[in-house]
């Protein structure tokens, strides 16, 4: 019963299976084995274009490292407010691309307005040399609110920046839960129209949060970057010597649309929880997106008596400052691995206590 | 019949039972599982101190990390002009560090010679404004060369280094090479002799040139050190979600002395080719420090024809330039998973051609 | 008829002079000559206490190097939105912390108010790993908006800062029109009671926007921090070989109250300009702080007609963008060599145009 | 009788007069001065051909950020051994270029020689992502060793950069003594015949040692270069509000030959001395390139005798160790200033010590 994050997952079988059946033999090192090399050309057809792709360990240094090749070090990056990049990173962009700074925007249920951009761009310091230069645009899919931008909200943005001059980024460590609910029912959208069909330029591919043991994709559509992020790559530290191990992660993940299952799973959870506790008087849905984030009020008593029964989760962003009768935020994440006897048992749970 | 590094090797069927045991249901994030928790006590035990330890991804972030912790950003560190802390690792080191210089000493057979350093070290600028400040040392155990320093060379090392106020700093992505050829027969040296004991202050501790998927160790054994490391390991993007996979990794490698069995393995392994091979009259054996590197001289012609017949090895550092008969140096390198039956049939092959 | 920037003024023939003086045959180089060395006691008893002092040559890198003694690379600094040090140092704060974070405060008149800065650093992410971590208050006095912190306001904030483990740093390129201000008429506050007494821990003590030709004073209140400071300096190309130059202009600003004779003049013409110009109906007093800035809005065509005129002055912030009858902000700055024929001159064009 | 270097040398009286003359009411700041603005033509006209041009405060400055426009910060770059960039700055060009190492090549009498510069980038690892990547060469005229570059050897020297894609950089802290130098009785050589037309991208084109108050000039050949150059110059705080002063002293400098007067004057102080010394049995000329540096073996005990005797000078490299009979070797420097009075008094008290 636990609604922390979806990095708290295990890792799918078949990723399982895939690490297991690169175990064969000596091959070599750092990327040029062949599980690795099959990684750009599966990558160039999920996303219908030719792409370079390059492996790494975390978010945080998929963030960083795009950073580096969009903004030169005197750059800035226009991010929303409560962006990882903005807030979760330690400073991790601003260091990787030696001294740029991030932006803030002030979105509104997490996402990026468009009016709000173009007016902040409008205003910027385009070549006024006491300034740093705007350089790029950082647009999370899924947001930290669990919302998600629609391909036609993401080519806004990407015109804006574009038309003045700004690189486009996507962090991309929910991309799977925001294709799959783009997918669902009627809808179709692929990868290709939320990326670079879209005007995204990098995208931090994320894998690690929707059931794979530790890898995240840096996916360059702009591919004249490859030959630098080759060597920000390398220099900080992530080139594996046995990249293979995590360049199957990476191949198993999309094949056979295993990463689509998972992150459809992950969501149809969430639904059924929005659905659940959405029908109770005591409970506000506060954000839904439709995707694996599920940010909801509660009254301030059955949060602690939701802890005490072992429900794990965070408060988002308030903690619960005064008595029992203060209203509490929380948030709820479902994963691959969620199953439906945690999300009964939380609506069952919150139906005694608020229902 | 692959000779070129031990980091082609596959992953040892322990750490990948360890692998799999660690993926039962949700866990805490970014080191705060069970696990992650253990890794402390366990690796305080083996060096019977209290040490604190930060996994990472690979031996170049553990090297650069380590240095960005033990020089300022205008300091400068002494390391043996072919340690992969001067040649291998794009710049990491300088990176990380805010812009330190690295020093290159000329060794002897790949090690550091004392008198060198000492003479360095006393002509250095400590102090001078104009000059980088060292700041520390780093010492490359087992040597770049595959030979080993015993703990009285280090500990001399590291007594010059501390004289002068500088740190000392261990690169052991072979260690467990080293540390298994000194309790060979009956030596005894302790990983605690090799490092704390004499004088190291933190330890990159290699494990996946030894059976490990993807995993090392920055070891502080001045843990005060641990505050500021934290949050550059954060900043480097070597913070994993689900670092769980990671650490039980590092906790297996070290359980009932599977680090210490698959290093002697390689070592043997190293000592029969030496032993084979240099029992040829065309073979000179040019560096055998009786760990897992062996580099040998031969025929040009030889080294061609052993390619030809499948066998797999670096040219080190020279390649063959005009002709057969130019003499040519190649690498041998073994792995806990190297097979006798491929280093016999290196040997019949070298026999065939050059006995 | 130039009100754009107290940069724009001349060098006050004092310190003409004392370059001459320094001129006489040779002279140790890199600060060890005897001007440079007679600039620590000649501050020490201007500021009371002991202090260590760097010449350097602009404001920005007065800021930015301060801004690296007083935070971790990984750490972050408060500072008021429009502060310089947020956005007119193309990024410079950034570049030499080696990747901290400015976050930005929204003061009132330019003056971060203790409330707020109670309730950010209240909510600061301290000890959490995945923020850039605050370390240190930025203070610009006078402030953006000329307006002027009192020593009780200066104390409240470094209270708050310090309490939260943050250093406390001063942008004092105006503190000489601060002083100025606050010993003007029956007042009195001594430089010690602004800085040092109020728990500033490092100020940028500035001089050439106040009749100096090119020299501004790292000054460190914690002497302890000079070490660091030697080399950060020497690095970032600050160690001018000819020192005496620049330590001659910055003994002479202190010299007989001369800084404070030249700051007191811009500021009395600055209050010549607003009881002039306040006067008028059409005009209005947008920001005045007592010191050498002064913000007044104005009808859109008399901006137009004013520098039809040839009077010089910035737009501030906004630019006049639909017709004449829009309302437009300016800003006035007045200048040690400001003469009263000047300051008369725009009065009376301006009562010819709105009076 | 002060013979340390040529940054203890007084400014010259043109230099001190252009300063005055700049000294007329407001002017604009940031360099869109009338005599800022004129600086980028008159060095054109100098060098025959456009260029653009960065004034800033010191040699380091000039040659850091040369640097960070020539080398990625996973670059290299080659400089001799004593080369100020890669010895003197304490790491300035690693900082301001994020991490680039120094690869230092030993050169002769100070001089880079062609073939160890072919040799050395034979070897280099070109787009082996495991190395730092070799991206320009610094070349310093005159050499720490006093010696000059023909105009042919730089072409050379670059020629063999070029085609192994690196850009070339001129440190010219003391180009000056060079052009004067080679333009000594019959010979002829221009600036522009040194620099642009032998392959060189960039100079730091010195004027301090030479007359100038504290003012050097980052002069790019490769005009595309300054539009990053002028936000790195900003960031680095080099764009000095007041800089007409600056300026005014650039200006002074080159117009009418006053910049090769002063260096020519400096170099015929130092044949005389070189003539004179030369003569003597107990003195030995180790290194004399004709410009404005001598390095002198003298015995132990005359050095002494000498300082006794109020002569200034660095031991070079060495110090005297052991006993009045050590053999030591002297730098001496002569200056724009240096009068014949002193030279003719070292002469003569060498002559009564070891004559």
């Amino acid at each position: 019963m636990d609604f922390r994050s979806d990095n708290v997952a295990s890792v799918a079988p078949e990723i399982m299976a895939a690490i297991a059946a690169a175990n064969v033999g000596p091959a070599a090192g750092y990327g040029d084995d062949e599980i690795s090399q099959r990684l750009e050309p599966a990558y160039s057809e999920l996303f219908e274009t030719d792409v370079r792709l390059f492996p790494v360990l975390t978010g945080t240094i998929a963030n960083a490292l795009s950073a580096a090749v969009l903004s030169p070090s005197w750059g800035a990056i226009y991010a929303e407010t409560e962006a990882h990049i903005n807030q979760d990173e330690c400073g991790a962009p601003e260091f990787f691309t030696g001294g740029a700074k991030i932006l803030p925007l002030q979105g509104i249920n997490g996402k990026i307005q468009a009016e709000e951009l173009r007016r902040r761009v409008d205003a910027g310091p385009k070549g006024f040399v006491h300034a740093a230069q705007p350089a790029a645009l950082s647009i999370t899919q899924t947001s930290e609110s669990g919302t998600i931008y629609s391909a036609g909200e993401i080519a806004e943005l990407s015109s804006i920046a574009h038309g003045a001059g700004l690189a486009v980024h996507m962090d991309g460590a929910r991309f799977a839960n925001a294709v799959a609910a783009l997918n669902d029912g009627n809808q179709s959208c692929s990868p290709a129209d939320l990326t670079w069909r879209a005007g995204v330029d990098v995208i931090s591919f994320g894998a690690t949060k929707n059931g794979v043991l530790g890898a995240e994709a840096i996916i360059l559509f702009r591919t004249e970057l490859a030959e630098e992020m080759a060597f920000r790559h390398k220099r900080a530290g992530q080139l594996a010597s046995k990249m293979r191990y995590i360049s199957a992660q990476l191949e198993a993940y999309i094949q056979d649309g295993l990463w689509l299952r998972m992150a459809a799973h992950a969501n149809s959870m969430c639904w059924a929880l929005a659905d659940g506790l959405g029908a109770f008087a005591g409970v506000r849905i506060d954000k839904f997106g439709g995707a694996n984030e599920l940010f909801v009020e509660l009254p301030g008593e059955t949060v602690v008596a939701l802890r005490e029964q072992g429900f794990q989760f965070y408060d988002w962003p308030e903690t619960i400052a005064a008595g029992p009768d203060r209203r509490c935020t929380i948030r709820l994440v479902t994963r691959h691995d969620t199953n439906p006897g945690e999300v009964n048992g939380l609506i069952a749970a919150v139906k005694k206590l608020a229902g």
